[in-house]
């Protein structure tokens, strides 16, 4: 574990948390202790993640943050340091996929994808990272996709995105590891147990019953895992998929 | 050759035609029989540039052009497709790094360098993409860096804007390849013969003796051989790097 | 985990394992309820740690098996899976580099470089894949290293070698991930805590008061963790370094 | 260029030359003054390539050697240094693919597919660019594949092979680029139009008509690309592929 194993209070905060990925890293870090803090656009959303993982026995809270605009992110870190403590961890989990062949790629869709899945992530993880530079420790760690290392046909705004929210995790890595500041990238291949796959891709969504998507739960052990590792041996990426993915 | 052969007026699109690499393309393009079409966002500074080409018996016009506007970008390719003919050739080749520690880099810089290295990449090659599947026929050439594969510590804007070309130009290459659209990518790795260099690296800039840095005229060469190879055969990738460079 | 929680005897089997990570992963995985066996050249070098683990509690068998031959490999699943159970694990761990200029690489040490780091990989891992796919489960480890992932002057035969053994796994894991055996690499990117870096690396050694070289036992429950995974979240491959290491 | 114009007899020299590929690089070396050498294990072979050679005005030989022979080479290239003059250009073309299950891949066959496909490379490479140093200039070209690069279900042996092969490709490029040595790989993505995709793959091979398969004189004319970049602008790797090809 590469924090203070007193510290009385702290927090692990999940930007993106939605139903899925980035709710089960705010619980699993929650169970491991870490008051969590998780944001989406409307924080109304999150009261069913908070209220379920304050019947667990654990400490949460909800916020409202645009992750895209820099003033809401910088009030955002500030008002959690002040009132709950130190953030150890934090989880950048907004994605933002919609294809489009580049023909019919809209300058503002373009945009807006490389906005939310990329430009949020450098504003959070620049300002919690200003904080743990300080007191020479913490943990960042990127959600990646297969786009992350791939350019496909029709997702050029995602795989860009990604593509570059990887290359910050690797220039964070590299500048911040030697200040103990562990950042890594966990690069998600393959369908999640969403809502969303439920209802697009129904086929899809059939392989649950042998493991053939991924659950969200299983995904947030990972992020607890890098979280454990000693800074003797940090992971700085590692790709999950179902055992059945074609790949 | 992947365009028509009797195609009496060809252009070649050279967005971002500084003094160097661009330049030198723009040239090599017009020597091959190309109009070249050369753009920068003060076209005044286009004029040794097409005064040359038109000295050495060639067709060249500049233009003033902010990439990263849609609506300039929309009317050049609309005005250059009509006042001088289908463009068989497009490179997109502005750049833009000014390293920093990831605690300084400011949002505005941050997002302007993917604006000017990425974004205006696909504003460009959306645009142009649009007119060349029509014909069925043409070449889009991106050129990239050594920071497009790796994000080295303090280059997270750079790297992630490079980054995000790739997967754009890989993304175009996978969609665009079948309809006879040649896509490729030349990541030039080490230092070029330019004023920058021989101002703020003169130690690097005294390996010119030696062929220690590259010459513009030499990345511009690839550039025409990747236009002219057929299309059983088509380079997606190639680096570029002096014989002497670390790597 | 992805095995029978009722087994009563499974077999966790360490190919090439060293007084470093190879003993520190029989050891973690005789920790956890496995038979640990252990394989060397010469199974004398392996008492000291069989005894070890026995010191704790565990089970633990050392073979001599020269990893390199067929018919001893063969020999050596067989015997094991009828005198001790099935093997639910397999780590592979044989390297073997020594640098030398390409001018002056031997046939004899390129072929041999390749015949222990990757040949040996391959019969093994083929051999006891053979029983896994029976048996619908198992895990295959194989341990990688910087040289994996690039060729670096003075390390063609090594990273020949490394890089074989990765298309290895690679292309095991696409084949037999669908048939639930869990294929992973772990890319060991800095020095490791061992007498051989200890004496001929002293700078680097004291590194270690700083955690600057990697502990064997850190290293090892990353296997351990790797074995753990559930199926729907498969890791193939992560990397290992330290915090400070320049990569 | 990067040899000296004058030199009156100048060898480039292809180990393994087959009907396809090889054959199509020996006469575009011919073709540009070069004194073809090339290699098969039966000579016999190679007349009907350097009779075509010879009548169209170059200069050819062939040589039976067996390139996995570390004598056979040594005396190889020894023999043509001395009767024919120095080796200009070293192109090692020899692949090997028999996909196989690894549940039923045998060591016999996956040791030759190396020993074919990487360890040749080696010999030979080696052998020339001991020679090379000593007159500080000359080009090494491997042909890659597919599988160069990614390790796919069934391709163990070859994708290993390949891989290594790569590696060693790097690392002389690393070593020797300082030294004026251009060492290149060239990764062929695609079916080729040969006799053995006409016989085995007649639909594949169909698409020869609308230049989906690549021309192995189009792929030639690549490798003798790379042979005159000038030094300050080399390329160590470029794909091929149809502009049809999936990827």
């Amino acid at each position: 574990m590469n924090t203070a194993a007193k510290a009385p209070d702290k927090v692990a905060l999940v930007i993106g948390a939605g139903d899925s990925t980035g709710g089960a890293i705010a619980r699993r870090f929650a169970a491991g202790g870490y008051i969590a803090c998780a944001t989406r656009r409307d924080a109304a959303k999150l009261e069913p993640l908070v209220e379920s993982i304050r019947a667990a026995g654990g400490r949460a809270h909800g916020f409202s943050s645009d992750a895209r605009k820099e003033e809401e992110v910088t009030a955002l870190v500030e008002r959690i340091e002040s009132e709950f403590g130190p953030i150890e961890v934090l989880v950048f989990n907004i994605g933002a996929n919609v294809p489009s062949s580049i023909l019919e790629e809209s300058a503002r869709k373009y945009f807006k994808i490389w906005e939310m899945a990329c430009f949020s992530g450098f504003l959070n993880a620049r300002e919690v990272a200003k904080r743990m530079v300080g007191r020479e420790r913490g943990t960042i760690i990127f959600t990646g996709a297969t786009a992350s290392l791939r350019g496909s046909a029709n997702f050029a705004a995602f795989a860009g995105a990604k593509a570059a929210l990887r290359a910050l995790a690797q220039s964070m890595a590299r500048e911040l590891g030697p200040r103990n500041i562990h950042v890594a990238h966990v690069v998600v291949d393959g369908a999640i147990d969403t809502e969303f796959i439920r209802t697009n891709f129904p086929q899809r969504y059939a392989l649950k019953d042998k493991q053939g998507i991924l659950s969200p739960e299983h995904i947030a052990e990972n992020y607890w895992y890098l979280h454990q590792q000693p800074r003797d041996a940090w992971t700085f990426e590692l790709d999950l998929r179902p055992y059945m993915e074609t790949w």
